[in-house]
């Protein structure tokens, strides 16, 4: 049997990387890198691929809006199968000839800047440059000195950079919650897990949104039938400032019965309601 | 009377500094750019500067997180006085000696860039580069062949760009809204306009967020008094994955009836709840 095709977000030593290793683990796989989680999404909405894995929310930051608004507004195919946590610890790497004393300028993806922005100004007294994404940051600084990148530990290995000070992130507790995604012919076979407590994703937007009240009977649909939401996300639905598009995290499966009713509720009120996935919680 | 001192996004050429004229037109102001939205907050809840204006939320990409946060989480005597609208356009931008058809490498902030993919991906068929700001893209690329940005007009005009193609953007309808920010005893006296609609901008969190239904709970307060919430963002409460805190736009003034019997109801079932700023609508 052939290898499955992952499209990931790239360049190896991400932490994308990391989370599709913990998401295949034991099995014979294909990674494919690509620029952006969109991207990675629209290669597997496209056949280019079997599965992907993404990021789709950070502890700090929030939602991962490349992913979320690729998942709801660009493909109707694609389905969310598992998930997996992984805690963030960032890394000040550079080349070789480069101690910590000599740092002057840190490189990274604006992110991870903005989650050392303490570290990297206080204490360090260094400038801020800006790059694609952290593994591509340790790519440009190990042959310049006086440069360090802000990085995960597999990415100084890959690229030959140096860890100069590990977790030098300004607030602990940082963790991100990755995605496997499979098309939905597909979903059976990529289900891993079963029997763990399920949890369903779900998008809807429109019919009375600009009604006073109306996400509130939307989201009493759940809570009339003892349905947790463990998360809601409002996002631009891309018409224009005032009009969005909501996601939600529903605790249960997408076929048990309260869950199953809920969503019947929620569509009498919507344009439109997709389920993004109904996938064992990690 | 020395002229009031505003901190702004900047380096001068962003749209925030555009945003800044529109909402001070006629006053005699000094403008004091910041690295980010954060920066520029602080600097006013540390008295260092009159009042700020910073971006808030845009009709692609959301909510603006770094002010949102800041907003939230780490200043208490800061107000939302004012708003504006701003429509965005993106302009490719060069150097006096590189045409449309030299263009290799386009520079410009990860979210601009996010914003024109499929142009410069498609049809000009060249690479992403990083900067910290789209006027500092402009900066980088004048003196470099080969090198274009993505920024506004008035950044191609401040740095001696040369503006190759306006409009780059994937999707028309992008607009950007900023606030005025002053602190509380000052309100008053920044508040310029009366009379006109008003909108009240509210965070709140805690209390029973891990039971079900308290999220309904709590915008029940609002739709019983028939208060019209035109917006609802959850943001990482950054005490660890799912925990939130909400941001909701409330139609009316803090100070009208319903809305501040929705308040105080509100407060009954939240470890905190804080008033960002009650203003006229744009």
């Amino acid at each position: 049997m052939t290898a499955l095709r992952h499209a990931y977000l790239g360049p190896p030593g991400t932490n994308c990387e990391e989370a599709l290793l913990a998401l295949t683990a034991g099995s014979d796989i294909e990674a494919v890198p690509h620029g952006s989680e969109r991207e990675a999404i629209l290669a597997l909405d496209g056949d280019a691929v079997h599965r992907a894995v993404v990021p789709i929310e950070n502890a700090l930051e929030g939602a991962v809006t490349g992913t979320l608004d690729t998942l709801a507004l660009d493909v109707r195919d694609v389905r969310i199968v598992a998930e997996v946590v992984l805690p963030i610890e960032h890394c000040l790497i550079a080349g070789a000839g480069t101690e910590i004393g000599d740092v002057r300028v840190v490189v990274s993806h604006p992110q991870a800047l903005a989650q050392c922005r303490r570290y990297v100004a206080g204490e360090l007294g260094a400038i801020e440059q800006a790059a694609t994404s952290t593994a591509e940051a340790v790519r440009e600084v190990v042959g310049r000195p006086g440069h360090a990148a802000i990085a995960n530990a597999r990415a100084a290995e890959i690229y030959g950079g140096r860890i100069l000070r590990r977790g030098i992130q300004d607030d602990d507790g940082n963790a991100t919650r990755f995605v496997l995604l499979a098309r939905s012919g597909d979903e059976a076979a990529a289900a891993g897990r079963t029997g763990a407590r399920h949890r369903t994703t779900v998008v809807f937007w429109g019919g009375g949104d600009q009604e006073a009240g109306w996400l509130l009977r939307c989201l009493a649909e759940f809570a009339d039938r003892d349905v947790s939401l463990t998360k809601i996300e409002s996002r631009p639905r891309k018409v224009g400032l005032g009009r969005y598009l909501f996601v939600v995290d529903a605790a249960g499966a997408e076929h048990d019965e309260a869950v199953a009713a809920a969503l019947e509720g929620l569509a009498s009120h919507c344009e439109e309601v997709r389920i993004l996935g109904s996938y064992p919680s990690a």
